[in-house]
């Protein structure tokens, strides 16, 4: 998940609305400091404590307090849903972490690391049980919906890890697999993050429906579009390293489409390129890259970003709120449309 | 957690109230056999449908279905609430295990073993969410106050874990710890569970926090009785190997109570009995419990059994419901003292 960039691009091109999330990140890192304490056992909360403190763009539970906005609801009564989608990222961050056996977590030691698994585990427990908790201010009837949206959420991006894990071991990944993979794993959390707001100003199913529905599509073009960045990028821009999905045997749209659109030949020698992992990389990337060129693969992922862009702008327009408000969601996926390629 | 060996006894003893609790059971079974699916992805689903499907005797739920008719609710209203309890404690299970690196559960190979530990973390993160989910069924007052009690529950069941786990390292663990300790990681799930039974009932504030409060108590005094039993039980009966927390150096009531009521020179001998683990234990075994007899830790340790049995019945004497259903928990609890020590 990469949607801090965007953030970050969004700042530099559209100043005023940079001011309205730059003060929505301010005051929801406030209200995190002041109620994410480290009780005792430190052992189970200090690795909470260490996880949320640090820098991220907070990017979700900035979503819910825009969505809270754009219902005319006021922002400052989702700050406790806005905490609740953070700590449950933040649970799925250390997990993760440990299944993928991470040293790294932007750029500080991971949670196992410095603790140690065991430490992990609970630690995630602790804050997955949290972010139920952190509901428990709303009134029953609002609670009731929230809570049933973060569980609905959470075991899709439980089942969308499940899958991403069992893809490694499988050569029969379909695209329509892959799709519902980061569909669970990384949209259903922006999307709720986005509904979640929308419940706390109160909004009928119906709309809540709707922005749900618009932050799905825009995950979807974003995973996709980072996916392709990830091997076409500017490595000056880009802010990771390029081709790291290729060097990890990733089974992305990319590849998964590059295997079915290519000549027999061809396909041989992507699917030896992907059978293991090497010491020197530069060789691999680079045919691997000319591979997902000459398929048309590169084509067909751009155009499909662009299907889910439209497709998120198309659910914008038909949101019940004012021009001001909508656009500064269209903005936010305009920018995602226009980062450096 | 040694419930399960009570109700045997339970069985053995009252078999009037027998019928009642084995129809319980075998109701609980079927309606969890039916709502417990295997979806995809299946590596995500099936451990969770092995571990649930392990024999057990089911008391937690039991209780929370024996509570609702305590106070007069319809039993069946309160499956899923049991449910819920039901796949909460096997999520711990799943999850302790992995820290504890245990082969077997109930006789069986655990979760991580059978898959890995990457299943078992994540198969264990679903549970958690599935416990709340089987919550949705209730209207939202009832769903509000019983996802709280969920979620308070669930987060001191892990602070108890982790007391559990900084423990072994430290040297200076007090008595009230201790107790702490396992009232955390074992009675308050027994009293939510009795008081989730309540909830569904529709019992105001005042009762659930007194069945809650008999269910802490009964807590307390089945897990000291179960110390004691695991160094002073009869082989035959116990169920389990005698000595267990001897070789494992697990600083128990009787550990700490020794320490402190005894000459400096056994202190020293019983820390030192305590600095290892040996292949060869049965010296260690009649050395350490010589220990707990001549410091009076075995006699302390009745007493407190005792004492938190009474008070477990005096709290019950001032529960609103009929003499019969009274009996039926009152029963329970005498079977608890009257366990073959």
């Amino acid at each position: 998940m990469h949607f801090f960039n965007v953030l970050l691009n969004f700042q530099i091109i559209f100043t005023k609305k940079t001011i309205v999330l730059s003060v929505y990140k301010k005051e929801f890192i406030a209200y995190l400091e002041q109620k994410v304490e480290v009780k005792e056992p430190k052992n189970l909360y200090e690795p909470i404590k260490y996880i949320l403190s640090l820098e991220g763009k907070k990017i979700r539970p900035i979503l819910t307090l825009l969505a809270a906005d754009t219902f005319g609801g006021d922002y400052k009564k989702a700050l406790d849903a806005a905490l609740a989608v953070e700590v449950f990222h933040n649970f799925t961050l250390i997990h993760d972490d440990i299944m993928d056996a991470a040293p790294l977590r932007r750029g500080h030691v991971t949670v196992h690391e410095k603790w140690n698994t065991n430490i992990g585990i609970l630690s995630g427990d602790a804050m997955l049980i949290q972010a139920y908790q952190y509901l428990e201010g709303y009134d029953a009837h609002t609670f009731k919906r929230l809570i049933k949206l973060l569980s609905k959420t959470a075991l899709e991006v439980c089942e969308g890890q499940q899958m991403d894990v069992d893809f490694e071991d499988r050569n029969d990944v379909s695209i329509d697999e892959y799709i519902t993979m980061i569909t669970f794993k990384t949209s259903v959390l922006i999307a709720a993050a986005l509904k979640m707001g929308a419940i706390v100003a109160n909004v009928d199913d119906v709309e809540a429906a709707k922005i749900y529905e618009f932050g799905l599509n825009l995950g979807l073009a974003f995973q996709l579009q980072d996916d392709y960045l990830d091997v076409f990028g500017n490595p000056e821009t880009f802010g990771k390293q390029i081709g790291g999905d290729i060097i990890e045997n990733k089974k992305t749209f990319l590849y998964l489409t590059a295997l079915k659109n290519t000549t027999q030949k061809e396909k041989e020698l992507l699917e030896k390129l992907y059978s293991n992992k090497l010491n020197e990389n530069q060789e691999k990337i680079e045919k691997v890259k000319s591979l997902f060129v000459t398929s048309l693969a590169a084509d067909k992922t751009i155009k499909l970003i662009n299907k889910y862009t439209q497709k998120a702008f198309e659910i914008l327009e038909t949101i019940s709120t004012t021009t001001d408000k909508r656009q500064v969601l269209k903005d936010f996926g305009d920018t995602l449309m226009k980062r450096d390629v």
